[in-house]
């Protein structure tokens, strides 16, 4: 059972986990950190969170602010609204802390917890990019990177906010782990059952590794969507070429639906394994014309075959592992 | 009304057309020509079409079939089987012919039929690329080349066979038709009729600007699907990859289930206009690269941006004039 956890970020990712722990009823108290008053309040009003807290903001004497209710509702200060804590007093005595704000982000974060955090409490985060994370904790947090677990949710919508959250975001998905050799083995556990308590089936991988294998799977396939949209609205004729694109163009280019601040800022953070994954892709590409340009059919069938034959395996193999992908699923 | 039509593949573009013509009731007779007789006869059993024959075979003397049914269902010839006529009565007398068959077989199929071919039948076909079509026609047809009007129906799916023809895939898709100088506008009109009668709506283009809007929008992600999902089949922990790919993957490479035989013709069958948009995007990637090395986050941001609100506008001002597309269309 946990006692109290703080979650920074109450919106799809952060939310999403507030409930599923809530009915898997592992948790006592979860306190919602966020820069945006408006996503707290509503996190409080829909259950997400029991109480709430701005980033660095101190809160009311909580002595006084039973008393002070009324006045806060319709009053103009909101440090004294129902609900609202210090800063200060929403991190001590955490069991776990989620990192689910926008990674750019991490460093501030622990900054501001760092002076109030408890030794027995554990972070953990949920960002979508891993090497650039730790070289952020290590440089914040010193020796108590000890206490930081670095961790990645393989989930998403491309909706967001209090409301996008939903109970059943982990379920049966992935949640990759890259715990650090300062970890305490029995904290990474209860990091992992927390996310178990959620459905989520853990794996473990180094930061290094997990940065290349969605270098190639997620960030790569996103720059490419991005640049095949950008390059048909750029040309002159762009809008008799969206006329007929279809459904094979929507689908490909789903992706390119996605937060373009989110997926610069994990581009640039995985900037080193992007580059290798693009230009792997720019010397397939540069074969492929080559095969184009000289009519060799043998060759472009033999590519198109062997990934027709590779995609088919994948579906049968590992996605039939896990339950259907809802349909709008993308920020991965 | 048509008297007869001949529809030449029976699987899912001539089928559905076939059922789509049968429900509007603007079709007497529906002839059905296939290399494959597992085909025909199931098209036959599913009333998909009313007779059927194969390619360059002579049929039964039609007075002897009735007496021989019989026989024919046990029996070993299945030239006398029912329903079953000879190819060249099948062509005599129509209407309109379809072809629906895969697109390197246009000359054969054209040259099979001219020495049967009434001077007011009128040919259409339903490839994936119209210069080359044309050129065959030319080159086979001669100045009849003014009986055949080339189109192409915006919609598919990832099945195939009679099994997979439905009588709504038309249905508020676009038909393209790219009509050339020799033919007669009331025979384009003939064709556009029995087109809007399946519910598709007719667009017109020049078979030059046909391929290059289709090689922007439909070939090149295609070739780009492909590439990808093979570039990381090649690689040494492409099991560790694939094990991590998830729902944007799934959609992106979607297209790269599309049959490599059917999308190596089209590559080459649209060489010139898919290595123009290859080698833009070629171009357009070395950008992104450069930008992504030297970390410039403004640069990345505004491609993505642009993308994004570019793909946005197409879902809400193209794609919703539109009924939504089935999900796994792919075959465009």
């Amino acid at each position: 059972m946990l006692n109290k956890v703080v979650i920074f970020g109450v919106g799809l990712i952060g939310g999403s986990f507030a409930r599923a722990l809530k009915q898997a009823g592992v948790v006592k108290h979860i306190v919602g950190v966020d820069r945006s008053q408006a996503f707290l309040s509503r996190a409080l009003e829909l259950g997400i969170i029991d109480s709430a807290a701005q980033p660095g903001k101190p809160g009311a004497d909580p002595r006084v602010r039973p008393q002070s209710a009324t006045a806060a509702v319709h009053g103009s200060d909101p440090w004294v609204r129902p609900g609202f804590t210090g800063f200060e007093e929403a991190i001590a005595g955490a069991d776990l802390i989620l990192l689910a704000a926008p990674v750019a982000q991490t460093a501030r974060i622990l900054q501001s917890i760092l002076p109030h955090l408890d030794a027995t409490t554990i972070v953990t985060d949920a960002g979508s990019t891993k090497t650039d994370v730790v070289a952020a904790a290590r440089a914040v947090m010193g020796e108590r990177v000890r206490q930081f677990i670095p961790g990645h949710p393989i989930a998403g919508r491309e909706t967001n906010g209090p409301d996008a959250a939903i109970v059943d975001l982990y379920k049966g998905k992935k949640t990759v782990l890259t715990p650090l050799a300062e970890n305490d083995p029995a904290a990474v556990d209860r990091v992992a059952a927390a996310w178990k308590a959620c459905g989520a089936i853990i794996h473990t991988l180094t930061p290094e590794d997990h940065d290349k294998v969605f270098a190639a799977v997620s960030h790569l396939p996103h720059l490419l969507a991005y640049a095949l949209v950008d390059d048909i609205e750029r040309k002159p004729h762009s809008d008799l070429l969206f006329q007929y694109a279809a459904s094979g163009f929507r689908d490909f280019t789903r992706i390119a639906g996605s937060s373009p601040e989110m997926w610069r800022d994990i581009s640039l953070a995985n900037q080193a394994a992007l580059l290798t994954e693009l230009d792997a892709y720019l010397a397939q590409l540069t074969r492929l014309r080559a095969s184009l340009a000289a009519g060799d059919a043998a060759a472009l069938e033999a590519t198109y075959a062997n990934a027709q034959r590779a995609r088919r395996q994948w579906i049968e193999t590992i996605e039939a592992a896990e339950p259907p992908l809802p349909k709008d699923a993308a920020a991965e």
